[in-house]
C-alpha cells in the first residue's frame, strides 16, 4: 500500500488519541517504564503497566492496545507476555512488539521467536541489529551489502512478510514496511539515542497510534514521525540528553498541527 | 474532628520532616520508584525501597512510616506487603495504602481487600474510581447521584469508617475524611495528572507527614496541600508535563512558609 | 601506588570512554536503572541492564565491565548477580560492587559478604555507613575515633586490603584507597545527595572508567572526580534537586578538557 505521510494524516491521528485517550497496556522493561508512561500521558493516551499472571488478561480486556517490550525480560514475565498477546489477539486489539537486545543473547532472540511465532504482532519496532537478528540468519547474511541500509531494508521487508505485520527499523532515518513496500521517516535528531529508552518510547507511542489508526503501516509511520518531530523540537532547546528528555515530553504535550506542518519531512 | 489547614500547621509539619528526616519505607510500583524517592528527598524525608521477604520486616523495624502501593503488583510482592504491614502495625508506625488500579481488575480489588482486612491502614489515598471500587458495591452504587462529587464523598466516608482510618480521594479538588467529617483541599493544577505517578508521590508524601504528624487526617490533608501548592508553583513555570515534574521537585525543595502562605487555599 | 589525579589523566579516560563506548552491564536496583543508564549514555558509554538467569552470563560475555548494585535485592536477583560476577571474573573484566543499604538489614550485609567472598570486586563504592558495615565489626569499632573521617578511612583501607581491590567512600569529600594509601576527591556539591541514586550513578560511571582504565584506583578516582565536577557544574545552574538531575546529565554530555581544568580540585 501507499503511505499517506501528510500533515493532515498525522494530525488526525494525534487528535483521535487526545479525544479517545486509549488505554495502552504495557508489559515493558524496568528502565523505561516511567518514561514511556510519561510519553503516553503527554501525547494524550492513557498508560497502564501490569504484568501479574493473575490480572494480565483482565487488563488486556479493557485496553485498546498492547505493547510488549523484552528489555529486562525474565521467564516469569515472558509467560505473562505470552498470555497477554494471546488475549489481545483473541480480542482483536493491536500488539506492538519491541525486541530489545535481540541478537545480544541467544535467550533474547529465542524468546522473541517464541512469542511472535505463537501470536504475530501488529507492528514490530527495533533498531537495525535487533530486526536483523530476528530474520533467519540465511536471509540476513545473504549476499554482499553495498550500502549501510540495504541489509536492514532486506530484513525489514522479510520480517514484515514473515509475520504479515508492519515493521519499523529505528535509526538516523527510520524505515517502515508492510512487506511489500518500504518508506523512510526522515524526522529525528542525533541526540535522541543518547537518552535511554527513546526507542521503547517509540514502541509505546506506536501502541497509542495503533489504538486509533487501523492501518498498521500508517500507525507506525505516524508514531515515528511524531517521535522525530518532537525530538527535533526538543533538541533545538536542549543542552544535552538530560534536557532533551524533558523538552521531548513538553513537545509531545504541545504538539499541534502547525508544529507538524513546519517540521514534518516527506518520505 | 476539625481540620486545621492553616499555613502554620502545614509549615510546622514540613519543618518537622526536614529536621527529623524520617525514614519512609516504600513497597511501591516500578513506574514511580524513582519519582517518589526523589520527592521524599526533595521534601526532606529519607526514602528506602525494599521488598525482599528476607529483609522487609527488618526494614520496617528502622522506618518511621510504611507506604504500600500496588501499582505493579505480583503475588510475591503482595506477600511481602502483607508482612511489612503486619510488622508496621505491631510496631505502631503509620501505614499509607495506595490502591492503584483498584476496580480495573478483580485481582487488584481483591488484593486491596485482603491486605486491608488483615491490617487496617492509617491513611488510604486513591482517585475517585479506586476509592469507590474499594467500598462494597451495594454502598457505592446506592441511589442516584446528583453531582460528580456526591458518590466519591459517600465512598470516602464509608471507607474511612470501615477501616477507622483517614481516606483521601485525589482529583481536581482533593477530598479527605476521617469517616465523620470531610474536607476539600483546593490546591493543585490540571497539568498534574499528565505526569505519571504524582498520585503515588502524594501517597509517599503522606507517609512522610504521617511520620511526624500523629493525627492521620491532618497528615493526609497537609501532604495533599503541599502536593497542590508545589504543583501550582511548578505549573506556573512549566511548558508541559516534562518540565512540570522537574519544577515540582525543585518546589518541594524550596518550599518555605512564605510560599505556603501565598499559595494555600482554605478548605 | 600514587594517584595521578590530573586534568590530563581524567580527560584521557573520558576520551577513551567516548571512543570505545564500552558496554557496561548493570544488575542494579529498580529505583535508579533509568538514571544510571542515562548517565552512562551521556558520558559516552553503552549501558545494558539484564538479570535473567538464562542470559546473564551471555551478557557478561559481550560486556567490558560489570556493575552489581544490591539496592532492591531479592533472592532470585542475588543468584544471577553471583553468576554474573563469576563469569566476569573468569573473563577478566572489572567488577564494580555497590553495597546499597549494607548495615541497614542483616540480609543486605550478609548478601554483600556472600557475593564478595565468592568473587572479589575490582572496586567497591558506598557511603561511609555502608563501607563500615562491610568491615568486620571488630575492626570498624576498634578504639575511639577522634574525627568523623578517621573511622571511614580505617574501614576503607581495611576493606581494600581484605579484597585486594579499590574502595570508594562517597561523601562530602570522597575517599579512595587501594589498601596501601588513600586519597581525597574534593569535587562535588551538597545538593547531590538530595537526588536519589547519584551514588548508584557513581558506581555505574566507575564501571565505564574501569572498562578503559586498567588501574582500579585511578578508574575509581577519575570517575568520582567526573561525578563531582559535573555535580558542581549542574548545581551552579540548578534551583533544586529536580533541575540538578537534568543539568547533571547535560554536564556529563558536555564535559570537555577545559571544564575539567577549571573545576578539578587536587587530592
Amino acid at each position: 500500500m501507499q503511505l499517506n505521510l501528510t500533515v493532515e494524516a498525522v494530525w488526525s491521528d494525534v487528535q483521535k488519541i487526545r479525544s479517545a485517550a486509549p488505554l495502552v497496556h504495557n508489559i515493558t522493561n524496568y528502565v523505561v517504564m516511567n518514561n514511556t508512561a510519561n510519553a503516553l500521558l503527554a501525547l494524550g493516551a492513557s498508560p497502564v503497566m501490569a504484568h501479574a499472571r493473575e490480572e494480565v488478561e483482565d487488563m488486556v480486556a479493557i485496553a485498546s492496545a498492547l505493547v510488549i517490550n523484552i528489555g529486562t525480560l525474565s521467564s516469569a514475565w515472558v509467560e505473562t507476555m505470552a498470555s497477554a498477546m494471546s488475549k489481545a489477539s483473541a480480542k482483536g486489539i493491536p500488539i506492538i512488539f519491541d525486541p530489545v537486545g535481540a541478537g545480544a543473547t541467544a535467550y533474547r532472540t529465542r524468546t522473541c521467536h517464541e512469542l511472535m511465532n505463537a501470536v504475530a504482532p501488529t507492528v514490530i519496532r527495533g533498531n537495525a541489529s535487533e530486526i536483523m537478528a530476528l530474520v533467519d540468519a540465511a536471509v540476513a547474511t545473504k549476499g554482499v551489502d553495498s550500502s549501510t541500509t540495504e541489509k536492514p531494508v532486506k530484513a525489514l521487508r522479510e520480517l514484515a512478510r514473515q509475520f504479515s505485520c508492519a515493521v519499523v527499523v529505528s535509526g538516523e532515518t527510520d524505515l517502515v514496511s508492510d512487506g511489500e513496500t518500504w518508506f523512510r521517516i526522515r524526522n529525528g535528531h542525533a541526540l535522541m539515542p543518547r537518552v535511554t529508552g527513546l526507542g521503547c518510547t517509540a514502541s509505546a507511542l506506536v501502541g497509542a497510534f495503533a489504538a486509533v489508526q487501523p492501518e498498521p503501516l500508517s500507525a507506525a509511520a505516524h508514531a515515528m514521525a511524531v517521535m522525530g518531530i518532537c525530538g527535533e523540537i526538543a533538541a533545538a532547546q536542549a543542552a544535552g540528553p538530560g534536557s532533551l528528555q524533558m523538552y521531548f515530553l513538553d513537545a509531545l504535550y504541545q504538539l499541534n498541527e502547525e508544529r507538524i506542518a513546519t517540521t514534518l519531512k516527506g518520505c
